[in-house]
């Protein structure tokens, strides 16, 4: 097994391609139920012990979640296997039976004499030692809205964000200027190497720039994460790099580049989601309990 | 049934969500076998059918080829019913019921109040009237490319541009410049209005503009297509706006925004594929056989 299935709980069932895991308080929202980003996370890493090869891409659709402690077995299929590239499916369901994610992606063997190369320019921001320490994406967008309201310490490190660390950079310049345009520095606090499916757990925030973009304070509902990948080299910061797209009729788009502290393209990641508005009687209640 | 289902052949079987098609020309690749245009825009549309809600977002996970004629059946489910938003699968399989294509996606009921909000800039290009009429993309490939090599007229109108015509426009500035940046306007021959279904049946052409970004002539085999919608006006051009991301071990990964002539961004899609390097002898095959 991999260190992402130690991150991840995973274990293998004997089943052909089976697993579970359990909703761990780090693997859940700040509500305690199941994260998206840990469905995609076990999809990439599931589909990448099963196949023996690389995740290339992989999309999760966000069909229900599930309750602390909940085990999720979690099943990973070859749909087509080619001698190069995999194509998979990942079925998450809970101890009912009942499905909480569903993701097709592929995997395959990276040529190692292809070319790697990056077409997108990335922001030019602080690096991770010269950014903001200790911050909050949804504290980061309550002050860009010029919301005062601290956030309490107890709702700070609730869920998935008790094992990972933002920092939030100053932009000192940005390719593609628009709306809602926000990066984070992330990284483990094990300060282990970020891999694919660890990138895609922390990319999961799509629904707070769109909304930021669309001019509320607000956040969503995921309906997916998908995720295209390049090699990962041993970089224990990645930048977060949100590019919404667009909002209509309360659902809302948006892209992530993920980007290495060297510069490297890592991975692009886009979400759907339906989007939530909050007014300051909600912060209270988003600080305790939502994604 | 909708004017999508009348382009794409689709009948309804009388099974719940069950659809059927033939591999008719204008819906395959230029070999004569089923293009991947064509099996994201049959989950949208279908989908669209059964739900009675705009598609949101769908990804197509191409899972292998059918030959000419052959009909291919469509199951169309609601995996999670919402008051709003539907999560939905579709399968294609031919008939010996080997899965063609899967899709995972949702459709929703876009709140007529929420605001709509675009939040990337369009490049500055010709209208389709100034532009470069009767191109071929792969032609226009290898006029970058400074190869000269004329496509047999036979081999201009094959498979699914048949029935859609591409302009090329003059590209006048670039919000987001960078290699392998490409545009074109797209409309259907019978100059209908398009839709998403349509839309992305056209902009199936990431494989494309990432092998030109990476300095090489060449195509790809697409694993899937996704697609990220706002809502359809009434337009009959689309600009189809790619933008490359990485290359590495020969997979390629790239987006495609798709705007209205009147300048609204009308979805975002995304594709990863396998990539093909084509070389002089190479040409004249492709012009024939290659999607």
């Amino acid at each position: 097994m991999s260190t992402d299935a130690e991150f991840l709980g995973l274990r293998q069932t004997g089943e052909p391609g089976g697993f579970e895991f359990e909703v761990e308080s780090h693997l859940a929202r700040h509500d305690g139920h199941l994260y998206g980003g840990t469905a995609i996370a076990v999809s990439v890493a599931t589909s990448e012990i099963v196949t023996e090869r690389n995740a290339l891409w992989m999309t999760t659709q966000f069909v229900a979640t599930a309750p602390p402690q909940e085990t999720i077995s979690v099943t990973t299929e070859i749909l087509a296997p080619g001698r190069r590239t995999n194509q998979v499916r990942v079925t998450g369901t809970d101890s009912a039976g009942r499905t909480m994610f569903a993701s097709l992606g592929a995997t395959g063997v990276q040529r190692p004499d292809g070319s790697f190369d990056g077409f997108d320019t990335m922001p030019q921001v602080s690096p991770p030692g010269e950014s903001e320490p200790d911050v909050t994406p949804f504290g980061s967008m309550l002050r860009r809205a010029g919301i005062e309201f601290e956030l309490p310490v107890e709702a700070r490190h609730l869920g998935f964000t008790q094992v990972i660390e933002f920092r939030e950079p100053e932009i000192y310049s940005h390719p593609d200027p628009g709306p809602g345009r926000m990066c984070f520095w992330v990284r483990r606090n094990d300060d282990e190497p970020i891999t694919l499916a660890t990138a895609a757990f922390m990319a999961d925030m799509v629904p707070m720039s769109v909304a930021s973009a669309a001019g509320f304070v607000g956040g969503g509902i995921s309906l997916d994460n998908t995720i295209r990948a390049a090699q990962f080299d041993e970089t224990r910061w990645i930048l977060i790099d949100m590019r919404p797209h667009i909002v209509v009729g309360d659902y809302g788009h948006g892209s992530v580049l993920i980007w290495s502290e060297s510069g490297r393209l890592l991975a692009h990641a886009g979400q759907t989601c339906s989007l939530l508005r909050f007014t300051g009687s909600d912060f209270q209640k988003v600080a305790k309990g939502a994604s």
